[in-house]
């Protein structure tokens, strides 16, 4: 894995993750709640999967930061969405928010542009395609695969980024984070991470885990994206297809620490 | 693995989903989301989870096979299943349907049995007693394991697929497809993987990334069972439990290539 | 693993959970739901998740047990639950309660006294600022993990159990079930248990299998603590993080038969 940010504050962030267990509270997708949950215990957070409406308000109050992802959408989520972004956005607390599918319907390219104006994310995280269709309507993404590389969304991730006040973060062979002028990179990971379904994420939760202990978002955002690099090249080193990889990822995550990184 | 077809043409099918990735649209229960995902990707398949009923169409239309599984049923997902499953009628993709449970409630048997009715789906995958339930409102089945055997099931598959039109699918010890006059058969597999949850709807996706490459529906589903028990029984030589047997299963799956079928 | 009760009796009821496959009704949270079910396959019970309030009376009449687990809770799941566990108290259908988060927000603690006070749990399983949670609502919990041990916990619990007339048991680093005046104990498992998301919950599901088999609550719910620990006891052994436990402890859970205890 090789970045453009400082390992030492990183290690820093690490450790502090570590020590505090930020609680980091998930509004996210049926497919991925099990492997978000062990990727952030994995890495040292305490996550809570909590959608109810009536809750938001409450949940949002104790958490340290707030991850969006609405991969399996549907109106009734989106108003826990609605009322959990607002919460964190008046007590600013930092959200999340992973536009899954941005571009494959136009309900869900909808959906994201909603979010972001009425909640006012810290970080959007999203592949190629996703980021893309944010930013031109005629941009479409193959279900929740992207169709684009990550370098060819970088232009659109750093208008969303201007626009919107989110750091905007393109993950791919490459990833990318940008707050709109600057522009940190991670390089490493490893193909067989596309096999493995949710991924992507797992990166996004594991953003809300580094941006409870760090407040410059476009560091946090990076940082984790670094982490999941870190993690995927060493578990794909062992894994034989995707269940093993699924698997030793965690392990390699949970491995994780200041000294070994 | 032994079964009727040509494995001619099941290494091509293999080949063409590798080559082609086709988006498989899934409104599936909760317990399998995860599985059902990585299957597809190891199959070489792009999954997407999605139940949304505003954005069925547009999805639907993006989708080169449909799977509708009822695990988690409620009225609230049905009327998302209706919307997907008329789309896709409408637009001539394949539909998949798992009936799961049906005859462990008389509410599951009634929610087929209109989904029949209103989506003619393509092809129909189920155990013995969801299948001879469909036919027969006096079977029962205990929740959603299966107390009657494949083979049982036959003429009651058969009766199915001549009234519905769709071909039927029976997972056992031996599985068989039907279009209701001819049958095909694979054998193989292992009973562990009864132990997994959720193997039979994984089954249901795989019949969907196959339908989606091959428009003979007999063929198709078949192939695909004899991709599960092609992968089940390789998984089951290195499986110590049923969570081995999982992740193992899975790695099987991403092995298998046109050349080592 | 060390425990007071008998482990005659735990072996008969091992073998009569594998004998018998008793049907494990769930309506659980998003999170676990695939490791609870594969949690129960692996000690030879037969699960089903279901939560549609309309079917809620026939799938609980086919149930050895019903188990509710608040994790992903909102208004509507509740419906599905309250429904389900009318009918199980109505039928003697033995009920185990899970109140994941109680003490997290309001709306938690309120939803499992109501839930208490119209079904009439037969047992309550949580962590220890859950339980402590529904004694003293000045206690609160941090998300879904325990900030509370389990013997601080055990004086709550035991008033807990003689007002809601469950027995109640609190996991932790050593695991109490109490009916108010007897106190069984646990004490065994691996710290790595708690970086494993849901391991509480499956706890939970375990419980509803051997209440299925035993109606003693008292020991059916200490049993299932002990078959818990015993496995996680070995899992851990062999783990390298919470990714190969999960998967380890699976497989531990299908190794323990009456002989191997």
């Amino acid at each position: 894995m090789k970045t453009t940010i400082e390992l030492g504050r990183m290690r820093e962030d690490i450790a502090a993750i570590r020590s505090a267990n930020p609680l980091v509270h998930n509004i996210t997708n049926y497919v991925v709640m099990n492997n978000s949950a062990n990727a952030l215990l994995a890495i040292g957070a305490s996550p809570v999967m909590a959608h109810w409406a009536e809750e938001m308000e409450d949940m949002v109050q104790i958490a340290g930061a707030l991850v969006i992802n609405i991969g399996t959408l549907d109106s009734h989520w989106l108003e826990g969405m609605r009322r959990a972004g607002k919460a964190a956005q008046r007590r600013g607390v930092p959200i999340v928010l992973d536009p899954v599918g941005a571009g494959a319907t136009p309900q869900r390219t909808a959906a994201v542009l909603e979010l972001i104006e009425c909640c006012h994310p810290t970080i959007i995280r999203g592949n190629g395609s996703e980021i893309m269709a944010l930013v031109d309507a005629d941009v479409k993404s193959k279900g929740v695969d992207s169709s684009r590389s990550s370098s060819d969304a970088l232009e659109a991730a750093k208008s969303l980024a201007r626009t919107s006040g989110a750091v905007v973060v393109i993950s791919g062979a490459t990833d990318y984070a940008t707050d709109g002028e600057r522009v940190e990179v991670v390089e490493g990971g490893h193909p067989i991470m596309t096999s493995v379904t949710g991924m992507g994420c797992t990166a996004t939760a594991i953003v809300g885990a580094f941006a409870a202990v760090n407040s410059d978002a476009l560091v946090a955002a990076t940082e984790a994206m670094a982490a999941m690099s870190w993690a995927g090249e060493r578990a794909a080193a062992v894994a034989k297809g995707n269940g093993s990889m699924q698997v030793a990822f965690l392990d390699e995550l949970c491995a994780l620490t200041p000294e070994k990184l």
